[in-house]
C-alpha cells in the first residue's frame, strides 16, 4: 500500500506511521519536492485503504494488492472450466447460447430451440423476468416462462439459462433452469449476488454498462465468496458517448479479463451492438479476441429481425453465422467448433 | 411516432401503414432522396415503438410522446411538494439532509445528528445497509442500524432517511424510517422499485451514474405507477472519463429535470465529487442551479475528514457551509434559508 | 516516482534500481505478497516515467510530481489575474463575455455589442473562423470578421475575443483582437498552442470535451512554457453518455482547477448545455462554484433564440440573467457585480 | 427533415411552414397529444437544419438525410480501394503498417523496418512530429525524422506513413512520405484537414477518442470535398470510463463504418488498448470484424517492450502475431494473408 501526503505536518506523518505499525506492517518514508510518500508492506489482507485515506494530510492511497482474491489469477493460475450440461465454458470449445429475447409462448421457444440446436447452439436462452426501462412495457411471463424453458430444454436436450431479478425468485428459478443469469442492470445488486451464490447452479454474470472490469470482477467475487465457484462472465457492451450503436462492446475487456482472472468470459454481440447487421462481425471479433462463449439473440419470426433497429438475428442469419464461426474457431485452434460444442 | 425506412420495398411500406391502421392511428408518408418516412398520429399510449422497429425495411422509429407520463410536466404542470416530517422538498425552502456515510454506533449517529441539527440540517441520513463494491468491506449494521437511526430521529426530532437494498427488507425499513432511499446502484432494480412503490413512505431516488435523465425519470415512473406519488430525485454524479474526481456531478440535470418533470430534484455533492474540498463549491452550485435540497456527508470525528481522499465534511466545515448556503438561498429567493428549513 | 513490478526476476529489479541510480535518485524496495514496489525520490524534473515503464517486469509507474509545473499551485500559490482591457479575470469581479456565435455582419455585431454592454457585459465575443463539423456549413467571415469585431470593439469600448484555428492566422488575429481563443477542438493542437504562446495577447483556452482536467492544465502549460503567462481557462462541457443536453458542463472542474492551479477559470454554459433554457441556471451554478468569468452566447434577433434547440439567449434573457448574476455575485462576495465588472 | 414543436402557437407553426416553402420543399403537418410535427420533403441538400431549429416554438429538428455525402454508401455503393505503393486498403488483402512510435535514429528505424518487412508488414510507420501531452516531452525529430523515414523506405521498398500536425509542414511531409497521417488529436483540426486535402498523397485519418462515427466520417468528408479521394480511416480507441486499458477500441465502429461508408477502415490495437499483452487478441478481433488493415507499434529493442505498461510489441511478438493473422485472414477469406499483402 502506498500513501501519498501533500506537504503534511510532522505529526500527521507520525499518525500514518503509527497506524501502519498497528497493522503489523513495515513502513518506509520518502520525500519528493512536493510530497511525502509512505509505503506499507506485509500482510495487507485485513487492511482497508479507506482507514488511511481518512487520516489528516493524506492525499491519496494506492492499494497495491488487487481488490479481488478468489477471482484473480494470483489465486488460481489455470483457467476455470464451468460446465452446464454438455456445454463447457473456459475449455477449448466455444459454446454458443442462443434464443429469443423474451419467452412469449411454448411454440415460439420450441421453434427457436429446435432451429438454433440444428444450427449448432449449445444452450438455449430466453427471458422470463424482463427488466424493462418502462413500467408499461411487457414484464415477462415470469414463472410460466421458466416452465416453458424447462420443458423445451428437456425436449431438445439443450441446457437453459434465463435472467433472475428478484432474490425471492432465485430458488424457484434454480429449480427450472440449468444456469442463472444476473443481468447488466443487477451486476451491483449485492442482495441478488449473495442469493445466487447460494443457488446450486452456475451463474452467468453480465457486465454492467457502467462497470469497470475491476468492478465486474468484484461482483464475481461476491458470488465466489458466497460459495458458488461456477461463474461465467459476459461482456455485453458499455455505455459511451457513441450514439451510432446502442452500446460499445468492450473488446479489450475480453483479453484483459483473461489476464486478471481465471474465470471464463463470453460476449453478447446482440446487446453489445443493438443492430443485427453488426452482430455477425462483432461475434467473430469476440471469438478472435479469445471469448469462451457467445450469447446471441435469435428471433423465430424471420421478417421481424430484418430491420436495422432490431438486434435479433433470423434463424437463417444465425445458421450462416454459425458456419462462419466454426471455420474461425478451427483457425483459432479452439478445438471443436461452436457448431458442435456441447452438442447432444 | 415517426418511422424511417431506408429504401424500402413497396410491400414493406404497406405493412407499416397497415400496422399503423391497426392501432387506429392516422399515417402519412413522405419520401426524401434516400429514405421514406411514415408518420403516425393519434393516441400513442398503447403503442410500443419496438413493434414497428422490428418490421422489415424499418431503419429507425422515433417515439414523439415522452416515455414517462406520471413524472412528466405534461401530466402535472405545477411542482410536486414532498413532505418528510417538517422538511418540504419542492417548495421554496431547500432542506439539507446530513449525516454519516454509515451508521457505526448510537453515539456516533447521535453526536452527528445533534451537530448537524444545530447547524440547520432538516433531516438525518446514515447507511444501515451498505452496498459495497467488495464483499470483504463492512456491509452495515442492517436492522440494528435502522433502530439507531429511528431512536436518534425521535430524540432529535429530525426525520431520518436510509438506503434500502433488499425488497424483503422494505417493510422493516419503512417501519423505522421517515423516507426510504433507493441507491444509485439500484436505480434500475425494478423489483426494488415496485416494492418501495408499495411502501407508505416518501422515496429518495438517486440517479444511477450510468443513467440518462430520461431513464432516471422512467425509474421514478415505476414508483409513481406503483401508487407512491412522493418521489424526490437526487443527482449524485455520473460516470465519465474524468479521473480527477470520483464522479462528475451533472449540474445540467437539475434544470433539465425541472423542465421535464414536476418532481423535486436534489443534489449530493459528497458522492458527486468524492473530494470534501469540492463539496462546498458544488453544493452552492447545485443550490444556484435550482436544486430543491442537498444531501451532505458529515463525519463526527473531525480529523478523519481532513484528507483530500475523503468526501465527508467535518462538523465545522458543515457549519460554515450552512452559513454560506443560507446567504445564497436568500439571494436566490428560496424563501427561508436551508439553515432553518424544516428545522424547529 | 513509484514503480510497481509484478513478480519480477531478480535481474529485472536490479535494472530498475540501476536506472534510478543513473538519474541520481534515491531508491527503496519493498515487497508485498504479489508485487515488488520500488520508490525513487530526489529531483524528478528530468525523469520521464516512460523510460521506466518500458523496463522488463515493470507493471506500472506512478509519477508523484504533478506533470504540469508553471500552471500548478506549487509553482505559484496566489491566483493569477489576467487583464483584458478593463476586464480582469481571477480577481474579485466576475466578467461576462457575451456576443453572437458567429460574426455575420457589422450591424449584427454592433447591435449585439451595444445591447450586451448596456446589460453589463465586460467583453464582446463573436466567431470569425468557425470550426464546423460539416465542410458544407458556413465557415465564418474570417479576416473580414476580425475587422468587424475590432471596429465594434473600438466603437463600444468592449475588449473583443475570437477563436483562432490556424497557426498562420495568429499574427493577423492578434492585430485585431484583445484576446485570442483556442477552441475546444484545438485544445491539443500543440502547433497552435505554441503559436499563440508567442502572441502578445491573453489566451482563452477552452477545455476539450474529451480532456481530463490534468490534460487541460498540460495544454495551458504549453502556452505558459512558450512565454505567455496570460491564460484564462474555460470549461465548456465534456462529452458523456447523456443525450438530453449537448454536453455535460463539468461543474466539479471549476473548484478542482482552483485547487490545482493559480490560473483563472471561467465557464461557458451556452456550449456546456446546448439549450438556452438551461443556460441561466447553469450560469448561476458556475458563478456559485467559483468561476472567474462567464461566456454567454447572445443572439441579436430575439425570436431566433426562442427555440429549445438553440443555445443562444435573447437580449432580454441576457438582461434578466445579468440582473440575477449581480445579486448572486454580491451574495458570494465577488466584489463588484458582473453587471459592472470591467465597465469603464 | 422532421420538425417537432412543443405546443406551439398557430403563428409559430405558420412561420415554420413558410420557411419550408421558401426552400421549395413540400411540408406536412400532424399533431399528437403533446406535440405538433411538421415534415419537409424534397431537395434537402441546401437546407441547414439549424435555420429551423432556431425558429420560435421549435423543440427539435431531425435531419433525415445523412450529413456526409461523398463519404456515404449512398454516394458510392462499392468499396473504395486506396493504394499506397504495393499496399492496397479496401481490397481483399489486409495490409499491416508497423514501426516504432517515434523516429529516434536512422539505425533504429532501419533495424525495425527490416524486421517488420521480413515478418510481412506492408508499410512502415514512425513519428517525426510527436503531439505530446507535455511540452517537456520529446517532440520528435521533425524534418530530420521525415528524411530518415524516406531513406529507409527507399532502402526497404516499404511505403512510409507519418503524422503531420502543422498545416505549414504538409507540403514538406508530402515530399518525403507515401501517406500522410492525421492524428486522433487533430481529427477536427479543419485547417489541417483542408491542407492535407490539397496534398497529392493518400491520407490516414485516425478517429478522435471523443468523436462519434458520424463526426469521424464528417472529418473524412472535409478531405474528400477538398479533392482528395484517397482516405483510409483508422479506429484507435475511444475515451470511456474504463481505466484498465488506456482507451476502449470501438470494435462496433468497424462494421458500422462499412455499413455507412465506402471508405476503407483499419484499426490500431496498440493505441486502442495501451497494453502490449492485449494487442494480439484485439488485432485478431479487428481483422475478424472486417478491418481493412492494421497499424501496430513495434519496438526494435526487445526488452523495452516487455513491460505491461508499454503498448509496443517486440519484433518476436510481431513475428508470431503476423503468423496468427495470416491463418485468420485465410479463414476469413481475405485473399492473400497480411504476411504477404503488399509485399515487394
Amino acid at each position: 500500500m502506498i500513501i501519498m501526503m501533500n506537504a503534511p505536518a510532522a505529526d500527521q506523518v507520525r499518525r500514518v506511521q503509527e497506524k501502519i505499525a498497528q497493522f503489523g506492517l513495515e513502513s518506509h518514508l520518502l520525500s519528493s519536492p512536493d510530497r511525502i510518500i509512505i509505503t506499507a508492506a506485509g500482510d495487507l489482507e485485513a487492511v482497508n485503504p479507506e482507514q488511511f485515506e481518512r487520516l489528516p494530510g493524506v492525499e491519496r492511497v494506492i492499494p497495491v494488492a488487487t481488490p479481488f482474491k478468489l477471482a484473480s489469477r494470483q489465486f488460481r493460475g489455470d483457467a476455470t472450466e464451468v460446465a452446464v450440461g454438455a456445454a463447457r465454458f473456459g475449455g477449448p470449445a466455444v459454446p454458443v447460447i442462443a434464443g429469443p429475447c423474451a419467452v412469449e409462448s411454448y411454440d415460439q421457444v420450441r421453434e427457436t430451440a429446435l432451429a438454433v440446436k440444428a444450427a449448432g447452439a449449445a444452450m438455449l436462452r430466453g427471458g422470463a423476468y424482463k427488466p424493462r426501462t418502462s413500467p408499461y412495457s411487457f414484464q415477462g411471463l415470469e414463472e410460466e416462462g421458466l416452465k416453458i424453458l424447462a420443458a423445451v430444454g428437456r425436449e431438445t436436450g439443450l441446457p437453459v439459462v434465463s435472467e433472475v431479478t428478484d432474490p425471492r425468485a432465485v430458488e424457484l428459478a434454480a429449480a427450472h433452469l440449468d444456469m442463472l443469469q444476473v443481468g447488466a442492470r443487477n451486476m451491483q445488486n449485492y442482495v441478488l449476488l449473495k442469493e445466487v451464490a447460494r443457488a446450486n447452479k452456475p451463474i452467468l454474470l453480465k457486465r454492467s454498462p457502467a462497470a469497470t472490469v475491476e468492478e465486474w470482477l468484484m461482483a464475481a467475487e461476491y458470488i465466489l465468496a458466497g460459495g458458488n465457484p461456477n461463474v461465467v462472465l459476459c461482456e455485453r457492451g458499455i455505455r459511451t458517448f457513441e450514439t451510432g450503436t446502442r452500446y460499445t462492446l468492450d473488446i479489450n475487456a475480453i483479453p484483459l479479463v483473461k489476464l486478471l482472472s481465471h474465470l471464463p468470459v463470453m460476449a453478447d454481440p446482440s446487446h453489445g451492438t443493438g443492430k443485427w447487421k453488426l452482430v455477425g462481425p462483432v461475434a467473430k471479433a469476440a471469438l478472435a479476441a479469445g471469448a469462451d462463449g457467445l450469447m446471441l439473440e435469435v428471433h423465430p419470426c424471420p421478417e421481424e429481425a430484418m430491420s436495422d433497429g432490431s438486434q435479433s438475428l433470423t434463424v437463417n442469419n444465425f445458421r450462416q453465422l454459425m458456419k462462419d464461426l466454426a471455420v474461425l474457431s478451427a483457425a483459432l485452434g479452439r478445438g471443436e467448433s461452436p457448431a458442435t460444442a456441447g452438442g447432444k
